[in-house]
């Protein structure tokens, strides 16, 4: 048996979270009760509940639409998982595209509006909108796991092994349900991502034909797009890295995309963290209209086969001035970081 | 002391080479005055001899300038190093931007010309242009190395160990002029590019210094733009594999610089060539109008720490539909060639 069972958004205890108008979007039905319901009712204002991924990203797609759109979150920046110097840049294009954010603000209740169908209180006053999306995490579904007694990690997501097995044997679980080996932290966490439930279950389906195969794990790698920045991150923060004992210092470098010798800056952020008693790269971050994803990626392999600083400021990646520069970002943070250990 | 000598481009000895008009481009110079010659003479035909980089690099320069080109090649095809499906495909983006590809043509001489200023005799015939430019590849400039009776390594190319130093003690030597370390080969080679140079500047300089540094070596990125084109690869290829003494097998995979969910299909080609042996990756190369070069990267990381198949197939990238699918193209052409080994 595998259970893929999955996850659902998490929807707090407040009073009119009933409404209609009030959605979560977890689902391919959930994204189809919002484009009917911004049809029909010709939506021109939207709140968004929640400033992560998902928040970020409808924040891009209300305003595709032409739909007035705030944010608030309970945290005081957009974006947390990333360095403040980023969501200060993250802020900034949702400024430039007319998104209104309001940070640590909380929802308190929601209610039938007067000029707008709802009314959402919250920590800093009232808002109305036609619509409210509330995009604050997500639960895994635990409920049939815990019904059959398989044992169910610290993350609250269901313990699996390198084979996708629970703890009875016979039993399989995959995808935002279960927990993953995470080979930076080297610790079982839930991260629960389209790509991980996609090889979870073909490792699960290969063991359970009578096959023999591992899910060797992840490093954290994640992105978003917001309007025309790349948003990327891999491996531990800063306090993530402390949480494992390790011993972070990390740098930002702001450099181009491409090379300096051709016109067209294109500004990259590239964020490293490292370990100071060994060297080793912890995490990476990056910020731009283009190359964020690209350099996150490559850092992801060097977090996959643990390597030091020394050796990713020499790193071999293929030059040429359109693509990119003889010192790439990663090169010159990687150097400057080691200049910390 | 430290030889940083550079290499000159090769110029074959035939009649005609040194007539006006004829050119070659290895330093700023050449640059300035290839510029100047079009300008003062208002060159509107070019004939490029050599398809590699600076061949096509400079094919894609000259039509910017709406300079009609052609490009010959003693090859049959342009830009060899790549895979002959992917040659097609550069073969067909020089003819969507109006540039002839000759392959399988050798030079045989250089004259005046009757319509234009000069005439390029050829073994398939003559053509004439207002210039030429020569770009069939680079030697070595060892003539101080020789003179003071430095090692020259196999490949023509001036012998150096980990820490740039020769076979003479306190004489070093960067750049073009000497040999790099290739950490799929396990050979010294002689791969002249300027990120490779930079780096091993700063070792030397570092050595010389009294520090401690070495310089670990290159996978053999590279990578250039043709028009509309990112054209990348690294490590080896078939041949170079097989004369390494490995047994490559390898698949080429048809794939989208993102995700299939979004509109506007971005076609990316990625190869991969794998050791039968022990599942490593030996080398990649890929095409497609975004994407490459990122895909690339990350492969020569794998590369570089030497991972198998097994690994590649499910490493963990930054995944979001906007910029890359779940499963990458890396992911898929890794898990098609599994299934050779």
């Amino acid at each position: 048996m595998i259970l893929g069972t999955g996850s659902s958004a998490f929807i707090p205890k407040i009073s009119g979270v009933e409404l209609e108008g009030v959605f979560s979007l977890k689902t391919l039905d959930d994204a189809i009760h919002i484009k009917k319901f911004i049809h029909n009712n010709n939506c021109r204002k939207a709140i968004i509940v929640g400033a992560g991924f998902i928040g970020m990203e409808m924040s891009e797609a209300f305003r595709m639409r032409g739909i007035d759109t705030a944010v608030i979150d309970l945290l005081p920046r957009p974006a947390i998982r990333w360095d403040p110097e980023f969501s200060k840049v993250i802020l900034e294009e949702l400024t430039r595209q007319n998104v209104i954010f309001s940070g640590d603000t909380g929802m308190v209740s929601i209610e039938q509006g007067k000029d707008f169908r709802l009314r959402l209180n919250t920590t800093k006053g009232e808002m109305e909108a036609d619509m409210i999306l509330i995009a604050i995490g997500i639960r895994p579904n635990t409920k049939i796991a815990n019904d059959i007694g398989l044992q169910i990690g610290s993350s609250g997501a269901i313990q699996v092994n390198f084979s996708q097995g629970t703890s009875k044997e016979g039993v399989y679980a995959v995808g935002d349900c279960c927990e993953v080996y995470h080979r930076v932290s080297h610790r079982w966490v839930h991260i629960p991502l389209g790509d991980v439930a996609n090889k979870q279950g073909r490792v699960a389906g290969r063991n359970i034909g009578g096959g023999t195969m591992i899910f060797p794990g992840v490093v954290g790698a994640q992105s978003f797009k917001l309007f025309s920045l790349e948003v990327a991150a891999t491996g531990l923060d800063e306090a993530e890295a402390i949480a494992c004992g390790y011993f972070p210092v990390s740098t930002i470098i702001w450099g181009n995309a491409f090379s300096r010798m051709l016109p067209g800056e294109k500004r990259l952020g590239v964020k490293l963290v490292a370990d100071r008693a060994s060297g080793k790269l912890l995490g990476a971050q990056a910020v731009g209209t283009i190359g964020a994803v690209s350099r996150i990626n490559t850092l992801s392999l060097v977090l996959w086969s643990g390597m030091v600083l020394d050796e990713i400021a020499y790193v071999d990646l293929a030059y040429s001035p359109p693509v990119g520069a003889s010192w790439d970002p990663i090169h010159i943070a990687a150097q400057e970081l080691m200049r910390k250990l």
